[in-house]
């Protein structure tokens, strides 16, 4: 068994090391991922992929196992088509991907946000202050959403269907006329660019919002308990399906069961942000 | 709507708290809880029984939200025979409840014990010492289990089907053999007096087992986002199901769906520890 | 005794609320203040100090003990000179305050920077990039340069003395010809616009810095043990001074040691950040 | 550079390995210590400290620089007395060691402590109940006195000096008659067996307390900004003493700074507990 560095980028390199039932001693709690990423758009290229699995065969890979997104699954159902035997397992802190109701990561990302906002609304509590956060989420809004049900935020923007500013305005108006003293909103940065949100609501109220752009910190610290142990179930699945000649699939997990999809099934099944949430969090927070 | 504090004792002595919606403003990130908790085992005489009945009806109380675990249920269920309207939400950490396979503090409970021995294996691997870390569990071994697969523990004895001390301290020797510089090894209370496993380790093998007994620890600090946003849910549509004349339910968490489950059903419907988690901890740890 | 509400704007609009030993029960794990906080300049002027005095003694208070940072302390010099007496207890995150060598809350900002610094440290390792993260710091880089020593931060950039930004791009590129495949750099607010600082990165390099900007994140969260201690001695000392008829002090914290400091001098003494600190950075960062 | 493994044993062993500057990296937020640590009480034997001095002759070692407590400072010591270049980091969770104020490890102890016994007072609380906790500290009650003072405990038992159990009781009866509805006790592992701490409440007032050993816990995870701090400094000051020609001191940190001290001076320099903390803490909780 080796493991690839770098992802795509990596087999193209040929950065294969080894892995023993050793190799993974002590990283159980450890942020990031041992084995590197890297962004290859070049993957996106046949000839790319006819390279890639060139180089897998002549290293006498069977199986490849993809650890990753929706851009990495994409790679997986190319190799695929190209003979190799593939899996997926879903690993991203966006939770954006098709053919699963949940991608390792989400809990982890989703765990730090809500320790960050608690943090945050002490303050903002304290100094009776506006404060906006912004929170990953380029397409969907599911870290802003349920970061913002987690830790009570005050109003989400999210990219699917953000909140007009204006009406963002008239919400915190609202809700300091009803004496709640401070406000938390969430922005996901594929709703609105923070710094402008925090400039809109300075103009247009006499708030002053005070910013915060979590960033990176959404992606590293050690797996929570439940990516810990779903990460491991999916990791004993991979190997079971593989041994039994199932292959090319997407470890979905739904309806709280890992369930083998194929890619092209994955492609077609989303599993965006629930109405439902967005009602109960603008019911809580009010 | 008010909070009875004190849980059925409470009732009995009308410790009733008239709640708003600012009464919660701020609890969101605390640990405990605000109702405090009390036990009564008098509580499952009927002249009592029928006693609170009386109480919550002088109060024009047409609905009881009952949040705790199976003794809670079994509490609610008796009202409902009396013709009290209740609803349960199960809420213990040991996850053990009838009904449900989650209960909500588990989560929380389990990263906290995640945290806890991510940090005692630090030392035990400095020190190159076995661990022993006792873990909540009278009845079942939900805690130690799945603590064990998240922070990969060597060893798990939970109270189901506790390995035999002789055989844990073969396995010690074996991982030894192999070159495991160290331990840990989670032992849930109803399992083992904790005591007693790190004295028959030192009598019968070369080991001398440190001990953490976690205790109360497992059951304080603010909620993970997933119990958090499970609770927020499971208030919403327990508040929905009454309002369209549902009741005497416990709110099950039933592959990943929250779903209304008879008192009668849910007594009868047990989601016991998993023999492929235990399976594949003894894989991990080997 | 009584507590004021949001400083000295609390004493113009008698926000005076009555404290006993009651009052401050379960506070110790939270952050923030219970007594709020709020901006108000216009206690510079002298009309308004002399309000503020006749107000403190129409209400019969004998001593007020400020807690706060520089601006704090110079209402209360006021105060003082108007015939109050008075007691400072220095406390701010920035530690940028004349007349101490630490203010309470700069131990637990400094924490909480450097673990999310570990968490923003896991990914940049893993995606091997540059990560930019803006903390706070006005017009002093304590908490950049103290959490850079304490996290390995590759640069630090501080408002007293900035490293200028093709400096920057140099360190880059010989840290990665070296070998090393991250780098994080701190940014003391005011030192760079953060974001400028991730453009000219951009602009210069081949490096595609991230950005995180802590703000407000960096004040709340419970008192680390440090801070904790520090306040509760701090209060006892301000109470024995009180009572043996000295007043008018900051109370300095000096080589390891509680001072009581007139204003007058702590105006003049100043600790600026430590050269050695910052060769010391450097060292261990190469 | 080399770093011997597992202490004094390590150098009889000649587990010696070369050190750059990368072998650090990233190591700064690791719990535990990359060198291992290992009993070894041979080594007060003079034989054997005549061996290791060969030994470390053989290997052209010029300076050994000891981090640890009292006892590897006696080693160091020792070693010196034949000849051998040595310089000692003073290094222990437990703080008590002769010549400084301050051991490197005791920061993040004592903020360990602190968040567990807040996690355990949230319980507490809410079942009004006693809680006992058991900390590090056989020969001295640092950690129970500041992680007491730090978090609030209502009782303290140090080994210096220990509170006798009715006392105690008295205590618990008079906290609950003023109100307070539960307590915690620290015990310092020296001072009572805390088992016996727990039957002796049970059977002599009516509370039944809860225990939670900590144990290994308070030795692990990533040091604190102040540890990581003063670490760096005194491996700083450490190599330029050795530069300029001075040996064989301990580094004791002495009212805020790092001072050489002599072995001879720091065997006879104690700091023990202050009286008045102990004073303040009955204060607070009263």
């Amino acid at each position: 068994m080796f493991g690839v560095e770098r992802g795509y980028l990596g087999i193209m390199e040929e950065q294969f090391i080894p892995l023993s039932n050793r190799s993974v001693g002590g990283i159980i709690t450890q942020g990031g991922t041992m084995l590197k990423t890297a962004r290859f758009p070049e993957f996106q290229n046949e000839d790319v992929q006819k390279k890639a699995y060139d180089i897998l065969k002549s290293h006498s890979i069977d199986h490849l196992i993809v650890i990753g997104g929706d851009g990495s699954m994409r790679g997986a159902t190319s190799l695929a088509k190209l003979g190799m035997s593939t899996m997926t397992i879903p690993c991203t802190i966006d939770n954006d991907m098709g053919g699963t109701q949940y991608t390792i990561g989400f809990d982890t990302a989703l765990n730090t946000v809500v320790d960050a906002v608690g943090r945050i609304r002490d303050t903002s509590n304290s100094h009776e202050r506006v404060a906006i956060v912004e929170v990953m989420g380029r397409k969907a809004g599911h870290i802003a959403l349920k970061a913002g049900l987690a830790c009570g935020a005050e109003i989400v923007l999210v990219p699917e269907n953000p909140m007009p500013l204006h009406e963002v305005c008239r919400h915190l108006k609202e809700t300091q006329i009803r004496g709640k003293e401070y406000s938390v909103i969430l922005v996901a940065e594929g709703a609105y660019n923070s710094g402008e949100v925090k400039s809109y609501i300075k103009d247009y109220t006499e708030f002053d919002p005070s910013l915060t752009v979590l960033g990176y910190l959404q992606r590293g610290g050690g797996p929570s308990a439940f990516d810990a142990i779903l990460a491991a179930r999916m990791s004993e699945t991979c190997i079971e399906l593989l041994m039994n000649d199932t292959d090319n699939r997407l470890l979905g997990y739904i309806d709280g069961h890992i369930r083998p999809i194929s890619y092209q099934e994955a492609e077609s099944l989303n599993f965006p942000i629930n109405d439902k949430d967005y009602t109960l969090l603008s019911i809580l927070s009010s």
